[in-house]
C-alpha cells in the first residue's frame, strides 16, 4: 500500500525539495499524494501535481483558478482555489503531511493537518509561535506524531532520541549570524535588501533569508524550541556558529551535550522527517572534517540582534506574545522589502507593537482557539502598517 | 535495598574517580560496596575500603597481603591477594561492576564480571581489543549490559541512543592528537618520557598518556569500536579533534551526524555509566561555547603515528590479531618507559611482532577461550622483548 502524503506550499523552498525527494523515493508508484498547493506559481504547481499524480492542486490566490485549470487539464489533477480551500485540503487524512506555508498564514492548514495527518512534518515555524499550546494539544488528541523540519528542531529532535525531555538541562540554538554578524551596527543602519537577502550557508526564500540577517528567524525559533520541548525559557541559548554545520546541541543534567551535525542542506531534515523512523540515503553531502578544520562560535551581540532580547520577552509575557511578536515582525519585513523603512526600524517597530499589546497578549491563550489568534495577528499586523519611524 | 557495586582497579586513574563518584552520590549509605582491587598501592586502596565499607578489599600483588591486612585491621573489611585473588572476587554478584584494571591483566575479572554483574562499565579497552567476541558473547549469555567507559565509545553509546546500529555509516573517533600532534617525525625520535607523558588535555595515568603520545591508544580504540558497535573497519574514522570536546561522532545512512561533547573530563563517561539510564548532575564542568570559540579539526598523518595504520592490519587480519597487537604494545612501553627503546622504535616493535605472528594470530579466536587469548598474549610479549632495533 502505498503512504498517502500531502505538501502544503509545495513551489517554496521546503515545498520544493520535499517534492525532489519523493521523486527520488519512487515518486508516485511509492507515494500517493492527495494534496499540493501553492502560491502564485501555478506552472510549477502543476508540474509537480502532474509529476507526482496527485488528486489535488490548490492555489491559494483565487484569481489564479483559471490558470492552474489550464495548466491541469485532461490530467485528471482537480484544481480548486483560495485560502479557504487551502484549509479544506488540509482536512484530508493523510500518513504523512508537511506544513511549509510560509508565514502565519500556514496556521490554519497546520492545525487541520495535526487533526488529519498520522505525522506532521512542521516547516511552518509560524504555528508554534503563534499558537503552539493549540498545536500541540491538538496533536496530542489526534495522536499526530509532530516533527519538527527547522534544522535546528530536527537537530534537537534527533539528539534528543533515546532520552528524556526532563533531563535536558539547557537547549543550544545554533545561529550562523547571517550575512551581517561580522558588520558593526552602524553599516547595518544602511543595509539594502540585496544585501540582507544574500545568507552565507543556506540557499531559502526571501522573506526568510532576511529574518536571518536581523536575527528574527532565531527568535521566532527560541519560541518554537520552548513550545516543543517545553523547557523554561531561561534553558535555551543562542550561539553564533558561522559554519552551520551544528544544527543545534542539547544539554542534559550531566552537563554532557549531544549535538547534531549535517551539511546546511534542507533536504536532510526533510528527508529525516519523511522517512522517520528509517535512515536511508539522502542526496546530501557527507561532511569531511579534515576539510572542515575549524568550527566556530561565539556569544551573539543583543544590541547587534535586538531580535534575540525581545524573543525573551515573549517568553515572558506568555499568552499570544508570539502572535503579536511574529505579525509585527511580518509587518515590519513587508515595510522593509518596499523600501518604507530601514533595516534597524524593523526590531524598532517589533518592540513598539509589542509593548502596545503586551498586556492584551498575555491575557490571551492560542487555546481560546484559531480566531483570537487570528484577530490578535491582525491588530498587531495594523499596528505595525502604522508605526512611523523616529 | 542499597544497590550492590564492585570496583576492579579502583586506585587508578578511572579508579579513583569512580570512588569519589560514588562518595558525593551517597558512599554506604547508597551503595552496598562488594569490592574493590588494586595493585601495589594498598594505602589507598585500604583508605577507600573503609571509606566505602567495601565486604573485601584484593591487592593484585601478594607480597602486599600483610600491608594490606595490617591497614586494614578492626575495620571489618576483607583482604585478600593475588591475581587469582583478583578473578575470584569478579565472581561475586553485582547491580554494577567497573572494570578499570589497566592492560590484558584485566581481561580475565572481566569476564568474570560479564557473567555476574547486571551492567558492566568497561573501563578496560584491552578486553575488547584482546577478546572482543568473547566479552560480547558472555554479556549476550548473562544478560550483562556493558557501558563503555572509554570516553570516546561512551560517546557513540550516548549518540546511538534511540538509533540503530544497522543505520551506522560511519564511526567517527576524535584524537587529540596527544603532545606531540605538531611535531616533526624526526622531532619525535628524541622524544623522552617525560615529553610523551605530558598529555595536553586529559590527565591520565602514565601509560595511557603514553599511548595517547604514539595513538596507540586510539588504535585500540579503533579496534575497541569494532567490537562494541559491529561495524565494518572502512566504517571507522580517526580524526585529529586537540580540543578533545567532541568525544566522538557517529553518521547515519542519511549524512546526518550525532556527536556528543563534553569537558574533558572522565567522571563524565565514568557517571554517565554509574547513573545510566538516569542523568543526574555530576561535578564536571559545563560547556560555555563563547569561552569555547574553536573546534579545530585535522586528518591524522598516518606516516607520524602509524599505530592507526597498524590498526586497520589487525582488524584485516581478525582472529588474535588484537590480542597480538595489544601484547606487543605492552611490551614495547615497557622498554620505552625503562629506556630501553626509542620513541619511533615503539611502532616499529609492534609491526614486527604483528607481522611475525600474523598467521597464527588469523587463525586463532577469542571463542576458543581465554587460554587461548593469554597463550599468544605472552608469546607476543616475549617476541617484544627480545626485539632489536635497526
Amino acid at each position: 500500500m502505498r503512504r498517502t502524503v500531502s505538501i502544503f506550499g509545495s513551489t517554496g523552498s521546503i515545498g520544493r525539495n520535499t517534492v525532489d525527494l519523493l521523486c527520488r523515493q519512487g515518486g508516485a508508484e511509492v507515494y500517493d499524494v492527495k494534496v499540493l498547493t501553492g502560491a502564485g506559481n501555478v506552472t510549477l504547481l502543476a508540474h509537480q501535481a502532474i509529476e507526482l499524480k496527485a488528486d489535488v492542486a490548490v492555489t491559494a490566490e483565487a484569481s489564479r483558478l483559471v490558470d492552474l485549470e489550464a495548466a491541469l487539464a485532461g490530467t485528471g489533477v482537480c484544481a480548486t482555489a483560495g485560502v479557504d480551500a487551502v484549509v479544506d485540503a488540509a482536512n484530508i487524512s493523510v500518513d504523512w503531511g508537511m506544513s511549509a506555508i510560509v508565514g502565519s498564514a500556514g496556521l490554519a492548514p497546520t492545525l487541520e493537518l495535526a487533526k488529519q495527518a498520522r505525522i506532521l512534518a512542521l516547516a511552518n515555524k509560524e504555528s508554534l509561535v503563534c499558537a503552539g499550546e493549540l498545536v500541540q494539544a491538538t496533536c496530542t488528541e489526534s495522536g499526530c506524531i509532530l516533527i519538527p523540519v527547522d534544522s535546528e528542531h530536527c537537530a534537537i529532535f534527533q539528539a534528543l532520541a533515546g532520552g528524556s525531555n526532563s533531563d535536558i538541562s539547557r537547549i543550544i540554538l545554533t545561529a550562523s549570524g547571517g550575512p551581517f554578524n561580522d558588520w558593526t551596527k552602524s553599516q547595518m543602519a544602511d543595509a539594502t535588501l540585496e544585501q540582507a537577502m544574500a545568507h552565507p550557508n543556506w540557499d531559502m526564500g526571501q522573506r526568510i533569508s532576511i529574518d536571518s540577517a536581523t536575527m528574527f528567524n532565531k527568535a521566532l525559533e527560541v519560541i518554537e524550541a520552548k513550545q516543543l520541548f517545553g523547557v523554561r525559557s531561561d534553558q535555551i541559548e543562542v550561539i553564533i556558529h558561522p559554519q552551520s554545520i551544528i544544527h543545534s546541541m542539547i544539554e542534559y543534567n550531566d552537563y554532557s551535550i549531544i549535538a547534531q551535525l549535517a551539511a546546511p542542506d534542507m533536504r536532510g531534515a526533510i528527508g529525516f522527517a519523511l522517512n522517520w523512523p528509517d535512515r536511508p540515503a539522502l542526496p546530501v553531502d557527507k561532511l569531511d572534517f579534515g576539510a572542515i578544520a575549524h568550527l566556530n562560535f561565539a556569544t551573539p551581540d543583543e544590541d547587534q540582534f535586538p531580535a534575540l532580547r525581545l524573543a525573551r520577552r515573549v517568553l515572558k509575557i506568555g499568552g499570544l506574545a508570539g502572535a503579536v511578536f511574529n505579525a509585527a515582525k511580518e509587518s515590519a519585513l513587508d515595510r522593509f522589502i518596499s523600501g518604507d523603512i530601514s533595516f534597524l526600524d524593523m526590531a524598532r517597530l517589533v518592540e513598539s507593537v509589542l509593548e502596545d499589546l503586551h498586556i492584551k497578549a498575555g491575557q490571551g491563550s492560542s487555546l481560546d482557539g484559531l480566531s483570537a489568534v487570528m484577530a490578535i495577528d491582525l491588530e498587531a499586523k495594523e499596528r505595525g502598517f502604522k508605526w512611523v519611524p523616529a
